[in-house]
């Protein structure tokens, strides 16, 4: 793997831009091996990623950024990140009793599929310490009285052990607790959650049961970045199933486990290889 | 084509009505040609369709009913229909200004796709009426007032018309009217619509906009029968086409109307071939 | 979990059998909970697949297979099998070096998804030992020479302990070595694979190169059972997702094993369930 | 609707392209409203699609090709083609009996859909004469003798009508006929046709039957530009639909038919918004 840079970046849309940013990375030695780029008409905004090798980039890496900022942010206005192929990001899962999601995770990890390390299982019971230990992963248990009454504690606790581990973003693994907004801060746009229904439809609770109630003919899984409003983050991924009459409320949980494993790492997937933009509630999934 | 009945039942889940049903049939020299079943364990409800030939059947069609009433419908306490396939359903389609389901509905009518008359096309607006002359369909346009003054005696004109023509069912193929009590009272269960959205999300006015401003990746469509709450009627048929982040509104309408041809036709499909049952706002759809 | 018997069965299609059966079963105070019946009228061969709970039939387990022989089957020229749902399948697994199907049969097993025992595990490499002992499963390794010489030998092995563990089926989760008529006459329509295409498209080695060389837009996996012609055998399930010109074989892999894994646990669902029934090489699927 | 310019192109992959051909455009006052690229690392070929506004474009339309080959082509090496969305494309349909795709495709075209002109209808058979007059196309029908001893001088006589309509490019409608070597070098990779399965399965005639005796899940649709080699040229749009063991080969037939309608619509689509582009028999799709 060769290392690379990577840009993403939104602006209002302008003349010259594209031309500009590839311009500057081949007239300093970098050999473009990503492009893509979205123009909302709409709004007028201007999205792009991407990517150059290093291995010939005249500008040192911590230099980069500095450079692009001062060359073409204030220029046009750019709201831009950097990202290195070679500095994996660190994702902490956060688990219940619900077991399916953890292990499609650590299975691809375990198969080298993903560029991630995964430094901490955090969970409010005990019930999947077991995966972990098959996995060799640390498991942290902080569980959470039925009035919630030591919600702060916990969450301070976590995220004194989420900085400590830098986990630089969290996947909600069928994790059955709201996260706070303070963890929300901690985060932005940096926690994925799967939600068992095709969003809006069948916000909260039981969305199984509701769809079962519906009668919908077709049941899906949303995974988002979680906001402080529940299930109303920027949607990342989903995907649906048919069902029909015969299906009872246990056989659609069963079907919503494999949309639910697939839509969440499909989500990330696209996070950890920094093909997500993050704009206006909504995100661009760069292909 | 041969003769057959079809009967569709349902009643409290009880042993034996499968074989008193069948024995009925068959011991009356009637060939059974479909059978599908099923229980809803969670309210003990029985369900049946059932068809057999009648080229040899004993009993006179036009006692059927009778005597299958008076032989099982109070002992089970089954609530039943029967209908012959001879005696082709008439459809009365209702369109406002876009053409894409009509010409969906026409063709396949035209193909001979369907056993089903379509008497009339009813509209309030002109628009289309060049479409229904292209299938030599009698065009009839009622316009409604800005302030809907009109609106009864407008609908009261139509279900004169849909009566004087025997209509047995309606297809509202993107008529934009919302239907009253009065009309969904005189077609219960039998005045099919299609929704642009996957329902229960996006319900109401501009689903495409709203789809978009939540930034889904997949939007959908949904055709179910009209009750007098306003897109909660039982769902008859859904599917769904993924989108990404460079669709508009407007492009999202025109994915959107494949899906809604087909989801309206699909709909049509199972109610001309008597395949749907309703209950408790849901359907049993037999295969 | 009540206990109950399953019946499944096919016989050329006579007037009565559902009645005949489905009283034999009423009649004896057994309570049918499923019922599914399918009529091919190309060939005149009718299915049917029937459950009902033990708990107060009268006629003991033992003989229920002897009864039905006796009164029915010689009778309508049926062929039928009978399973009880508490005597659970055993299931053995082989696989070569690619861990993703493993993962998501054995992490279905754990959290009790399906009613079925595991023994053993047995591969041509050692690769995969530490999952099997995640889960502390047996793993059994026959490398296979270059040459095949020893492959005679190595299946005789095989079978010897598929006998001594009493597994009634196989589950290749991406062994890569092609199965003996020797043991496929063992499992008989007992051998479940999957096949990383969509069959028949793509036969043979390295369909995801084959596919991304003829440019198609959709990818699929099959799962079905094992005949002596190679990918040929009755197809229980398959799946496709859609693929752009972007895609490289690499990234087919990386999407196919997605599809690989789902579509390979819903055909072992359903031939644990005893939903499947095969018939001329093709399977009918019970819903 | 604003002027625009669309240039198509490929060529071996070199730094600097996209900065060239974008700056050429900015710098002479043009607006890009639309960019899409795409590296085959496998081959190291480059393909973008480039779209700007032409209403201050400082060099006259008549000469933009010119400068890009003289600037650009060679030094590339690269094979481009200039459309202009004003200039609209000119489609003939073929059809021979069966209706769907044909109203499919008129229904479409009625309702303003596509930025096309239909000069005329061609077929083998009287039979759908009268959708052409329900739309207002001229019908040409040439029939071709069982022993096809006149098909040379049929499909002269066609190419003359198409010389003469100035038709750019075919579309296949379901048309039965296979289409000589001669029309195909008259309209390279300008003539589309649907084939009613899922390619490379089931190739030549009666797929449906094929699929049905196979006894695969799913069924599917493939749009592709017609080459020398029977169902084997570029594929440009497929889709599948899931069947069960009730299905026939009359009720695939009709399901295809939902299929093939959808299909072949996105091609054509694509082709008149000139986002298709082909190279070693496979297609890119610009979105």
């Amino acid at each position: 793997m060769k290392p690379t840079a990577i840009l993403l970046l939104h602006c209002p849309d302008q003349q010259g831009i594209i031309t500009e940013l590839t311009k500057f990375i081949t007239d300093n030695q970098g050999n473009i091996v990503y492009l893509d780029q979205y123009v909302d008409r709409q709004d007028g905004m201007f999205f792009m990623r991407i990517e150059w090798e290093l291995d010939s980039f005249l500008i040192p890496r911590e230099k980069i950024k500095e450079y692009i900022d001062t060359l073409y942010s204030q220029r046009y206005n750019m709201v831009c990140n950097l990202y290195f192929n070679e500095v994996r990001p660190r994702m902490a899962i956060f688990v219940s009793k619900m077991s399916h999601c953890l292990y499609d995770l650590l299975a691809r990890y375990n198969a080298g599929e993903w560029n991630v390390d995964i430094p901490c299982i955090i969970s409010n019971h005990e019930s999947l310490r077991y995966v972990a230990e098959q996995f060799d992963i640390p498991f942290h248990v902080w569980s959470i009285n039925k009035d919630h009454s030591n919600k702060d504690e916990v969450e301070q606790a976590e995220i004194e052990l989420l900085r400590k581990e830098k986990v630089t973003f969290i996947v909600l693994a069928r994790y059955m607790q709201i996260i706070s907004e303070k963890m929300i801060n901690e985060y932005p746009n940096h926690i994925i959650n799967i939600h068992h229904s095709f969003l809006p439809a069948f916000i909260g609770a039981k969305p199984y049961h509701q769809a079962w109630e519906r009668g919908v003919k077709i049941i899906g899984a949303t995974s988002h970045y979680v906001t402080t409003e529940l299930d109303a983050g920027p949607i990342i991924e989903q995907d649906v199933v048919r069902i029909t009459h015969k299906d009872t409320p246990e056989s659609l949980m069963l079907k919503g486990r494999d949309l639910e494993k697939i839509v969440l790492s499909r989500a990330v997937t696209k996070h950890i290889e920094r093909k997500v933009l993050t704009y206006k509630n909504k995100t661009i999934i760069f292909s």
